[in-house]
């Protein structure tokens, strides 16, 4: 069974130590401690298959460092970049990513939500002071209100509709107009306050595509760090294989086979669409239909 | 099979509505819109087993309102309160609470997290900016740089670690030093970006209690409005009982098997522990145990 891409990270968060300063400051002297590559959010090096890590005593340390954790008993450290620029995605960034491990890329995923959230919370949201890093990077604190800010991690459902049984059963699939050309994939939208994941997975396939489902059940999981998302893949059946789709949301949605979904992850040529990269949990929800579902 | 509480709610939350000023204006205009009857957090009338709405004709509004959705084809709303006090559980509250039927407790638990929300995001966390109001009431936006800024959901995940298999498995409780005297629940902690749901539950039993586990399974999840959780229920399987306690997060934790799981949920006199409340999913993650697991 394949992971989800971006899972697997080999760190402990050794999260505890996050509240002692005096243990934070001891991993940080200590002298294999190490800094990720990082140019922006950019993995450096990442292309050639791994990510890149220097001892932190050979760097000239100028901005805040959060503690990722250990990985093999060493501590990882990555430096906060309070004006980094907020450029989400490139194909350069994507090939990276294709390149790593499945472990370093989880570990990739801490760091850059984690540098991309200070980046973009230096201030409290209650009551509009600068804030200041504390717990060694995991957490910002209001020095006027006092109040306390942690990351933020953002729960998206990506799942799929699926219409008939076995041999018979198809799903929708769906591109969005920022997809590349031929790309289709599963639906998604954020959940929202006051909604379980089987709620919000029954509401957008509804909004998106006009899809009762019912009988929501539970795939995997993985990060996605564009900016802090948690996505959760979910499958739901149906009784009706009418489709209206939100052209807002959508560019185009339609009914695939197994047959179809088969030959789209095998990139046959001919193949009715493009598959979601490997990395994407959409990958790992279409793959387990074919051989779970 | 018994929802987990707070799901069930009879909202349809009109998402496409809150894009368009005009329509949420004709919703607002609607002789029959209804308001949710609220005294700060706490849901008036609620205790009576049903929550209280007011025409919105009928009542000066003095705050902005957000766009709940529409229950029976008829719009709801709930007003904002910028300076609603902070206090998150009452007694009375968790009566009114026990009392309501469960469509109407996810319904509350939406404008809760909503209404706390706003009261504690009046400002831009990327420029300090006071922000506004927008998209009716399901986001605020920063007149200086443009940010837009969404309700946040923070994904915990709560969970039972199993040893043992059928009549012998057993499963580890722990309480919290605030909890009422006597009752044990399923531990619990947030997810932090960078990880999956099978990784936070691995990470969260590996510090609270020392237990390693493995194939990680999703049961069920509900929404959690104190202030606005997503909680995330599961079951991991352990080969090795040694419990090492995180004191600073657990006041104690034990194994408990089938035989005293069952007697706690009934409530039988000499139970080894009071269970959580039935409105928790961790009651739900109990009661499912025992029968699915």
């Amino acid at each position: 069974m394949t992971l989800p891409g971006f899972t697997g990270s080999l760190l402990d968060r050794a999260d505890e130590a996050r509240h002692d300063e005096a243990v934070v400051g001891a991993m940080r002297a200590d002298p294999d401690a190490l800094l990720l590559d990082m140019d922006g959010l950019h993995p450096i090096g990442a292309e050639q298959g791994a990510l890149g890590w220097t001892r932190l005593r050979h760097v000239t340390i100028e901005t805040e460092l959060a503690l990722l954790g250990t990985i093999e008993g060493t501590p990882r450290f990555v430096a906060l970049q309070p004006g980094v620029s907020a450029v989400r995605r490139t194909p350069e960034l994507f090939a990276a990513i294709t390149a790593l491990p499945a472990s370093d890329a989880g570990t990739y995923a801490t760091a850059r939500s984690l540098v991309d959230w200070h980046a973009r919370h230096g201030f409290c949201a209650n009551c509009g002071t600068a804030t200041l890093v504390f717990r060694a990077g995991w957490g910002r604190a209001c020095p006027a209100c006092h109040a306390q800010h942690f990351p933020r991690v953002d729960p998206v459902v990506i799942m799929l509709a699926q219409h008939g049984r076995g041999a018979d059963a198809r799903i929708v699939v769906g591109r969005q107009p920022a997809f590349p050309p031929g790309r289709y994939s599963a639906l998604a939208g954020f959940l929202e306050p006051g909604e379980s994941i089987e709620e919000a997975v029954a509401r957008e396939l509804k909004e998106e595509a006009g899809v009762t489902v019912h009988s929501v059940r539970y795939l995997a999981s993985q990060p996605w760090p564009f900016p802090s998302q948690l996505m959760i893949a979910c499958i739901g059946l149906t009784d009706d294989d009418a489709l209206t789709i939100d052209r807002t949301e959508l560019e185009e949605a339609f009914w695939v086979t197994r047959t179809e979904v088969a030959a789209a992850l095998a990139h046959e040529p001919g193949a009715r669409f493009l598959p979601p990269p490997p990395y994407a949990i959409a990958h790992t929800l279409l793959s387990r239909w074919l051989t779970e579902a």
